[in-house]
């Protein structure tokens, strides 16, 4: 089949075998994957993956048991154990011997078939087009911060960056009723909250006025948790989506000062970002700025790295 | 009056006119004044404070309101203005227009007198010591965990740090009935955490094993976050005790990917402290490791900063 594959140092497009199911795994024909800012961190040498990359898809089920042959899915990221005391406790995206699709130990889905754990499937509603489908994984990971953090309406919520992440935060926390502000450097993405109900101010000129309940921090820079500990209130809530993997230097009085709760934020569950898309309550394909072909994959990262760019897609089908 | 002086440079004792009350303000002769490890950042420049530092204290009302006037009292040390957002949320400790005894903008205890707003004022009640009532400040900033956490009986939790802050800290928690372990570099110092039912280990013989429900990190190093880190379990809390000044460079990736809430805590409210100096339930005094007249402060303070060294009081009647 044909598949990216990083070694370590650089990306190629490739011919290789395509995967065999393991116990307990489906074999998944891709119709769609995403690029994520992750993916570009891992092709930097973020957490020292090899192999194929990618972890956000809709596909087909091509090899599997019977009630999945053939239905259009997605699928949850983290391959856990199912048995260590995580796992028990219904954190399985934090057992501590997960593989991650596309990430740590697991092939990815920038490819033609991709093996995946059945029990991390979930079907795709009729209605739901796979191109808002492929949105699942990221639109579940701005739905984490609700899991987390008690959000309701009115409450002055600040969102920090407006790239992909950024943008479906906003849209799922003004959900809830909050009053949300989304900070960033791109017109044409403030523009687009905006078209969602959404209000959007230009970092440049945005002052922090430590007034936010809440803010989240998705603007992948180290430069950004310095920005929001400035918007967010005493006593407030400060979430971190970026994975910045560099070290970099902070003072961390401020926090302790002003008493702030800072929550990191990684995945979440996937129902209630399927949920969403089948009632239509966020818009998710105004983020896509472009689809390749597969073949035209090396392409299609250096298209997803430009500064501001939305959603790229490749599609393996 | 006798005071301890800084003036940015150097700590000098010096003679100075006694304070005088402003509006609203008692003057409070002091019996003993504790000295403590943000004053010691404080002597090395942190918030650029100049005057008479010092913020915890047990004294006697000299002059104020009748019903005030010769009564034993401690004192809260945020100085707010009453009237900002903050203040109307019962958040003074967080007014931005606040001074802070011996820390911001507000002379403080290291003297023979002292002014400070009514309001802020806590009666000691009878039966506690001076020596024990001195550690209120303290004890409250270990009080303001359970006020922001919510630990409770067998939770696992872990406290890095057998300084004075820390040894307040895991008493507090463990007469929640949580699970306590204290980790520290000092044996005497975690001798007298066993001698109050808490369980400790030293450093060099722990090994952090990302299982605890709730760190909390009071060592006051900047090492101390990256080994909290380590030690809390996937969706944990940790909460951040030390006001390391300095910035100091750290990865914060771990915390994304493990889904840690961080918690900022400072200062607490008094009458829990209060409470439980009137109740015996925190052994505050063994934790004096020496008394100096406030003639002998700048001795006092070089006594404070030997590592490992517990609280040291200065008498200034």
């Amino acid at each position: 089949m044909r598949a990216l594959h990083f070694d370590g140092r650089r990306l190629a497009c490739v011919e290789t075998a395509a995967p065999s199911a393991g116990p307990g795994e489906a074999i998944v024909r891709v119709r769609l994957a995403g690029i994520c800012s992750t993916d570009l961190q891992i092709l930097a040498g973020y957490m020292g993956f090899t192999g194929i990359p990618g972890h956000e898809f809709v596909g087909q089920v091509a090899e599997g048991p019977g009630e999945w042959l053939g239905r259009r899915v997605v699928g949850e990221i983290n391959y856990a154990c199912g048995e260590c005391p995580a796992c028990r406790r219904g954190l399985g995206r934090h057992c501590p011997d997960r593989r991650v699709m596309g990430i740590l130990g697991a092939d990815g889905a920038f490819a033609e078939h991709l093996a995946i754990p059945v029990v991390n499937l979930h079907a795709v509603p009729d209605g739901v087009a796979d191109e808002a489908a492929v949105f699942t994984e990221p639109l579940a990971a701005a739905f984490s911060v609700l899991e987390q953090v008690a959000v309701g309406p009115g409450m002055p919520v600040t969102v920090l960056g407006d790239g992909k992440l950024g943008l479906l935060c906003a849209q799922v926390l003004a959900g809830t009723g909050a009053s949300v502000t989304l900070v960033g450097k791109h017109a044409a993405n403030l523009a687009l909250a905006a078209s969602q109900g959404v209000g959007g101010v230009l970092l440049a000129d945005w002052t922090p006025d430590a007034a936010a309940d809440c803010v989240v921090e998705a603007t992948g820079s180290p430069a950004g948790l310095e920005l929001a500990m400035a918007a967010v209130r005493p006593r407030g809530t400060l979430v971190l989506k970026s994975t910045v993997a560099e070290p970099h230097s902070l003072s961390l009085a401020p926090l302790v000062i002003n008493e702030v709760t800072v929550v990191g934020s990684r995945c979440g569950l996937f129902p209630p970002a399927v949920a969403a898309l089948a009632a239509g309550s966020v818009a998710v394909t105004p983020l896509i700025d472009a689809t390749y072909p597969l073949a035209d994959g090396i392409a299609a990262v250096a298209h997803a790295a430009r500064p501001g760019v939305r959603k790229v897609l490749l599609a393996a089908g």
